[in-house]
């Protein structure tokens, strides 16, 4: 490849647009005719109002958001998130309910409960390892709000669509498949991703929340924990992470503009994951580990015959380019990151790499 | 100057070295053989490791720390620090000292106050437009800690020296002059700084904490609040700021290697300091704002005889190529910031300018 990039299937921080690259490469001694880098240009410039609002833009524009959703951007990651949320909405006789997918789900219901906030589990993939994906799950009419993680990274599985609470506010981490596919925003009060896998680098997290979820928030809590610090002064209470933001609006306008909106972007998902699962699928030697209803788009999870050989193929994946393909330290065995700005061209190559391996080794 | 660049006096995000710009964009789209630009690599692999030990580690050794230090990469910059020093250390009963010098003390006082926490403000200035440091303080010798905010970016204020506080642990804000010169660390309890002046870009908050300030930490604070989560997990609880901290290793690679370490960089910094302050007094034309032996080496504020003139003042300079000028909106009149980055030579010609100023408007 290109300056000798390799094939990067990280899980996160990950691979970004190389065009995108380029353009923060190219300017990054001199932004925009500034004569200063964008590390080192003031927050309350013209030139970064411009950024953060063309930011902001392009995301309510791919999302289809209308008056009602406020765009943010904040530290922290979603780790962060899962403190503030019950923080701001869960107070005392409220109840909210948690769907657990696994072990981002489980830092959240973890985060609530630290609080003593009031909260119930109605419904849990952990009896099969958290290999699926709940359905039919009875949310509670009397829920504040409604936590799921929308795609868990780990385990590689993803909600296929998004479940009817009977009108209780859906809250989303999306952290690991923002912006990869359109998303039926009126079923939600709050989504969040940190911006390390489909949206930036690390550094930055974006929230995007319900007008009306605003009236929950106490006035007492601590100004850097209240989401309404943050929708009264457009993220900039204090200094933004500002080339965090910087390079999200690059990524967003990348996906406007090249690749032609969320539609088209969960298209070249599908044809992705096809690949890949295509490849799992028509093997006897390689396994998917999720559930088949319940596979992710864009973390594809497989087990070789033994460990050695998952050891022999992530070396010669190595050898051949194709890097960050070794499971989570959590779980073992392999993973290939495919996010939006994974090509196509990137997953074919790939998959004949795994369909070599497997007539060598199989 | 170099491709086009301004001399930039911005007070944060500031100005950066030259060479640790240059460094970045040259290996942006591959980093160190890894055929991967610095935003794709995992913070779990031994590349990015390598970078955050290679930081703390000089750090350590520009400050002269010793074992009993701790030094950490957070998120949400000073600000979430206003609101977590509080959370940490004080408990039903205990009671902070808090010295008032300023817009960023008062922040830090109010988000004590906002957790009902006992704290006493035992100076201000606030009597004389927060123009000076106050002095012979008696701080309570019951107080778990003592705090101040080490340098005043928008009244040009700075803490010469730091007080005697008769053993109660230090805690500083020291965002606009950490690693402006040597610190005796064995007054402090925790100093904090948002990198975004001396450090590196904006998006991490540099804290350096003494191991006994741990015991005080509640284990009932929410994970992503307390200090001991990133002192176990070296800074990588979740995902860190990766950019940010890559930054503020060249910066402090920068500071051993080119500078020569904080007693070199703070006589660079009184020689820059010496210029303008010597251009203000002999001047019957520009006057400084801050008392004469509170003045900041970091940020020089000054008045011109009219508004108008200093509003001509302000757009002759841009014409000449030096930027960032104005003083903070909340007080109005003419600062320059003159951090770590910021040369001798930049200084002398922005001199020169000043002088040719007032010889055409004086």
């Amino acid at each position: 490849m290109k300056e000798n990039r390799i094939y990067n299937f990280n899980a996160g921080p990950a691979t970004l647009p190389l065009s995108v690259l380029e353009e923060i490469k190219e300017s990054f001694l001199n932004y925009n005719g500034s004569g200063m880098s964008i590390t080192e240009i003031s927050h309350r410039s013209v030139l970064f109002d411009t950024i953060i609002n063309d930011a902001i833009a392009r995301i309510k524009r791919l999302l289809h958001l209308d008056e009602k959703f406020h765009v943010l951007f904040l530290q922290g990651g979603a780790s962060l998130q899962f403190c503030m949320i019950p923080m701001n909405f869960l107070h005392e006789g409220n109840s909210a309910d948690y769907v657990n997918t696994g072990t981002w789900s489980t830092k959240a219901i973890k985060e609530a409960r630290i609080q003593d906030k009031q909260i119930k589990v109605v419904a849990s993939s952990e009896d099969r390892d958290f290999s699926y994906i709940p359905k039919n799950i009875r949310f509670s009419a009397d829920a504040v709000y409604a936590h799921i993680t929308s795609n868990n990274t780990i385990k590689g599985t993803q909600w296929a669509s998004f479940p009817d609470t009977n009108g209780v506010p859906l809250i989303a981490d999306m952290s690991s498949d923002m912006m990869s596919r359109p998303v039926e925003m009126d079923k939600f009060g709050l989504i969040y991703a940190g911006a390390q896998k489909n949206l930036g680098p690390a550094g930055v997290c974006l929230v995007i929340i319900r007008d009306d979820m605003l009236k929950m928030v106490p006035d007492t809590l601590p100004t850097m924990l209240k989401y309404t610090t943050f929708t009264s002064k457009n993220s900039m209470f204090n200094t933004p992470p500002c080339f965090a933001v910087y390079t999200v609006q690059l990524v967003m306008k990348w996906l406007e503009e090249t690749i032609g909106g969320l539609e088209k972007m969960e298209q070249i998902n599908r044809k992705k994951g096809q690949i890949l699962y295509d490849t799992i699928d028509s093997s006897g030697f390689y396994t998917g580990t999720a559930d088949k209803d319940s596979r992710s788009l864009m973390n594809v999870t497989f087990r070789l015959p033994s460990e050695e050989l998952e050891k022999l193929f992530i070396h010669e994946a190595l050898g051949n380019g194709f890097g960050g393909l070794k499971g989570h330290r959590s779980v073992g065995g392999c993973r290939a990151s495919i996010y939006n700005a994974t090509t196509i061209e990137a997953v074919e190559v790939f998959a004949d790499f795994m369909k070599t391996f497997e007539r060598k080794n199989g």
